[in-house]
């Protein structure tokens, strides 16, 4: 019996997000049938390399679904909405990594370890959250099945790599200029059209500005929460910081919980759910840092501690690769749950 | 009349904080007569510039403290252990910037924008608290006064120069490794036997780790808050993580007030307060961050919004040159304060 196999499309192949979904499909051995990378009319027709052959890119326009199975998709809030519903309409199943849709009602947002049920409901589009988001649910999970989970305060230390190869370089150009003592050039951080140098320094934006004081990317992290544990009633409050890190993401998490909870049974817990790896031994220097956990996908959790100002509170650190579990793997993830649980829509 | 000078010690006149503080005893006008920079046994012979002259820098001893009137230390805790009561001893006010006598209850831990008046008790020997400490309660003081505190949550992103020469150096060193594709080397953090790159990561682990799953760091941001502004009762939770940054530090603080509160008069407080500037307009991009606050003497705070978690809640960002009031401008602040109160003991 052959195995059953897909057209997948991923569609801002180029991007810092997108050619780690091309590597991963490879390497977690994904039933690929045909690859088709799609990206602007500007890439169109360089190539990219998958299992060991060349595959032009094309450009993305509604007629290159025809005949896609799995659409990831990776290039811009803007080409997700006006692809998106071409794809499905096409007979596409959409992942989706911007957060053009994950805030629709009828599109379900998910994390594989957190709420895989979710996709049963799917209308043919599904969001992948955001990256801070990802890695914060994955720890918080086993927390709240035990315990159940009040309200969270988190702070971030967010790597450039979320922003996308215009900011690696940028980190990259600015830290030389300052060791060579020139001036730094800023064109890409934070987004819009005033820019500050992240080399040697620490932002305390990401995405637009709100109204009610926070970023979007703060509103994220509190709404898709929400959203995917299905409980509105979790408080989240978050400060969203660029720091002149390539690659990870490190979060300060408090985590008030619904019960008294034992530090011991938190660390194994977690130790024991999918996805974690408890990194927690402080008089051994064992903790998670974005340098060490660049490149795996999975979620990294240390600094466990009870909190000093709250008798159900507890503190912890989680750091995890913001281009994989926070984007990449979490969208093959995704995937993978849709091919198991038999939900690719086959026309 | 002539105006009354001091005869002024700086321990560690070789330092990171030695040199602003001798920066500063000029720049502010400090009325010293005899400047004496002291330092271990390899920098007595070496000069500093002083008001234009050339000072040779002696050995500290014992008796090196002869008709000093203040002494500034800040040569780590164990030089002020062995040293600071010597000083005393022979006369002088000791103005300590290690962490040797911080938690003595017959020693006065003064921020002079908050607690000035513990120094009326002094008995010749006064601490200057930790860096990340010191930022920190200037923000909170006048929101203390005026509505009352019930907790505070902070999660730092602390500058290298916080650690010395060493942790710079090393900062520049390693980041130079990285861009030109080099194996980095790792001496300077975090402190102890076993360091970590700081260039392009972060690490959350600052001074030694202790058995309640905190660092000494974060210990003495709960304990010096509490000292500072003699109150017990307020809850104080850190994680202190060092950050790829030269100079300033940055803390997200959420702190729940007893009161309700208006965030406009918040904002009115703060920015009628000593030593603060508010800068706080997100949607102009206009927030503290470290590389624009370096080499300022002031506490600067933005970010300020209402916490969606807890009605009395409020979310801020507050930045400070940690070299500076971190350090050594907190230190001649509490000098001249000495001063202008009577409270040098004069030999």
């Amino acid at each position: 019996m052959s195995k059953q196999t897909y057209t997948v499309a991923v569609v801002g192949a180029t991007g810092a997000v997108g050619t780690q979904m091309i590597a991963f499909l490879e390497k977690r051995d994904f039933p690929v049938g045909e690859l088709r990378p799609l990206a602007s009319k500007r890439s169109a027709g360089q190539t990219i390399t998958f299992r060991g052959q060349e595959i032009a890119i094309q450009e993305a326009t509604p007629e290159a679904f025809e005949g896609v199975d799995i659409a990831l998709f990776s290039a811009g809030g803007g080409i997700s909405e006006r692809l998106a519903p071409e794809a499905v309409k096409r007979g596409a199943v959409v992942i989706d990594n911007t957060s053009a849709f994950r805030m629709a009602s009828d599109v379900p947002l998910v994390v594989p370890e957190v709420n895989r049920h979710a996709l049963q409901k799917h209308n043919g589009l599904i969001a992948n959250p955001n990256c801070s988001t990802i890695q914060m649910v994955v720890a918080l999970k086993p927390l709240y099945d035990r315990y159940g989970m009040d309200r969270v305060i988190v702070s971030t230390y967010q790597s450039v790599s979320g922003a996308g190869w215009e900011a690696i370089e940028e980190l990259q150009q600015q830290s030389k200029s300052v060791l060579s003592g020139e001036v730094m050039e800023c064109n890409a951080l934070p987004q819009g059209s005033l820019h500050y140098p992240i080399a040697f320094n620490v932002i305390p934006q990401i995405d637009v500005g709100l109204d009610n004081g926070f970023t979007n990317e703060e509103m994220k992290m509190v709404n898709e929460t929400k959203k995917i544990f299905a409980d509105d009633r979790i408080g989240v409050t978050a400060t969203c910081v660029r720091v002149p890190v390539f690659r990870g993401h490190s979060e300060s998490v408090y985590v008030e919980l619904q019960q008294d909870f034992d530090l011991t049974e938190v660390r194994e817990l977690l130790a024991n759910a999918d996805g974690i790896v408890v990194q927690d031994n402080l008089s051994e220097k064992e903790y998670p840092m974005p340098l060490q956990s660049a490149e795996d996908t999975r979620t990294f959790v240390g600094r466990i501690r009870r909190d000093l100002t709250h008798e159900r509170g507890l503190n912890m650190w989680i750091v995890s690769d913001n281009l994989l579990k926070g984007a990449a793997t979490n969208a093959i993830q995704i995937a993978e749950a849709l091919v198991e649980d038999g939900l690719v829509r086959r026309g």
